[in-house]
């Protein structure tokens, strides 16, 4: 028998690089589209710098301050910057981009360090 | 001798809550108030909910679909919405805003669970 654990907890390196992505889908509505993206994301995971990921949807939270119009967030956490460069021509999120992209119609990135 | 570590590695629990929040300085230029800012975040990030945070910078990185024109970023991670929900009313959190609110003049706040 063969069990499959979802991990807990996944893990930032204080010093590490922070990728944060908001896809904004074409068709919000449509679950077959978040279903694709969702899986493509859970594919393009496999890149090989990547320490860790999450894939998140908006929460059930609304104020002024809070952007809750975008359908996916993709966190990731490298070790440092050259391992984020590295992940941006991975063949693997080439093909990603190439089989994704035209799901969604804005996409906005926010890449952190620490201060 | 006392010795003080600075943690390595933050931990998020994927099934948690990721309240990531951007900040835009009034005087973007002013190291003094980038220093005051970051001094309230490590302040605030006594609030009793918080499970783990990181203070960022904008990364050195830029193509189109990055937003660079922000000057913090706060990434909070809680166990669940009940917990950030407390934290918007923490007395610590209500002096954070008291005392830096006149610092920035936009923030952008991005609140995800996992899909």
């Amino acid at each position: 028998m063969i069990l499959f654990f979802k991990p807990l907890y996944m893990i930032i390196k204080t010093d590490g690089f922070i990728h944060h992505v908001f896809f904004w889908l074409k068709n919000p509505e449509s679950k077959n589209d978040l279903q694709q993206l969702i899986e493509g994301l859970n594919l393009l995971s496999n890149a090989s710098t990547i320490k860790d990921f999450h894939i998140g949807k908006p929460a059930n939270t609304n104020r002024d301050v809070i952007d809750t119009t975008w359908s996916v967030s993709w966190l990731l956490l490298f070790d440092n910057k050259e391992d984020q460069d590295i992940y941006q021509s991975d063949p693997i999120h080439l093909k990603f981009i190439k089989d994704c992209s035209d799901l969604w119609n804005k996409v906005l990135v926010y890449d952190t360090v620490s201060t």
